[in-house]
């Protein structure tokens, strides 16, 4: 191998890992426009097939549920008066065909009587990536409420 | 040809890739700074000569149009009381030389008389861009207000 | 030398730029989740030993300032009600093994009576990096309010 072809070999490697970061972040940026427009099944998608969203009110586990979610009297209630699922930039550490992204989010609802936008709660967000078939997945997302209980500020601790 | 040579055009075309999708997301986290700064030509000069930018009270036509707002009495009053138009990392859809960006953003207000900052909105965006002479410049952004309507939830969904 | 040996001279620079984005990108985004945990030493082991962090309440000097405004009573108090450092996404300048990176920011605190969240302020950021031995590392982080003063709006125009 001549000194170019590594060269070469390494830049492969490394133009690799930031489409690999970007892929990640692209998918995240993902989330809240198709939440927010209800698209459930791009939702879910996003999702391996058994993946797992775990929430302060319970987990769901695999696609259907994260739809049922989608679907769900609340969440239609909160698309249909003006939501925002909105998330802030990922950190991400990236370790070959696996990957975890750590964020805040923020939910702002409005009031469907008076118009008025309020922030709902802000949460601590850990996203769990597996590369599959090329593609990359979310294969668990825990999110726990900033209300300054421990569970929150772990998962933000978690990753760093 | 030999191998390495393929190569190397393949990982060029990749990295061109990666600065294009950089390029853009740089593009759009300027015009906030901007915007909120009162730079009327910096915020105009984002977009081509004749692009466009349509918001709910209408549509802009042409950077002359565009500078007129960040010009405006509504816009100035807002800057001098303290503002934030707030934009959240984008999804991005790259294809050769135009590209489509989807991203929610949210308008926070002070305020003058209680100092009381308040999430005035927030919006539904779609970026259209062009690579024009080597850069890429705004064709048309809309923005539609998340107020429970269909026309904020179509944008975030028109893009996925 | 050949144009195959130029051309990965020339990609080799290009990757090495993207990847300087990213990691200042990926620094900026564990500010939020480190600083809302309370992991002082995460946080100032962001900037150079003698970094600097000034805020509208004074300048700290260094990592034990910084670390000390972690441990602060009213920083505690903030983590421990719930709180988002919440950063968007920044414009950034790359020159060599420097760079300066512009971005918006907002403080969300929860009242602990309550359980309200509210937005306490918005802020402009201006952030100076340098690579250090081959680490980026915050040199210098400035950032004052968005209240409708000058210094607020000359941080964002500043940069661009």
């Amino acid at each position: 191998m001549t000194t170019t072809d590594d060269l070469v070999t390494t830049l492969t490697d490394r133009v690799q890992a930031l489409e690999d970061r970007l892929a990640i972040t692209n998918l995240i940026a993902s989330y809240g426009p198709a939440v927010d427009s209800g698209q459930a099944a791009k939702v879910s998608g996003l999702w391996t097939e058994d993946g797992v969203y775990d929430v302060d009110t319970g987990a769901m586990h695999g696609r259907t549920e994260i739809e049922a979610m989608v679907h769900s009297r609340n969440h239609q209630s909160y698309i249909h008066s003006g939501s925002g699922h909105l998330l802030y930039p990922p950190h991400i550490t990236l370790d070959g065909d696996s990957a975890v992204a750590t964020c805040h989010s923020q939910l702002v609802l409005r009031d469907n009587e008076t118009g008025v936008y309020r922030v709902a709660r802000i949460t601590a967000n850990r996203w769990e990536f597996s590369r599959i078939d090329g593609e990359w997945k979310v294969t668990r997302r825990v999110g726990r409420v900033l209300d300054g209980g421990d569970e929150g500020r772990g998962i933000l601790s978690s990753a760093l």
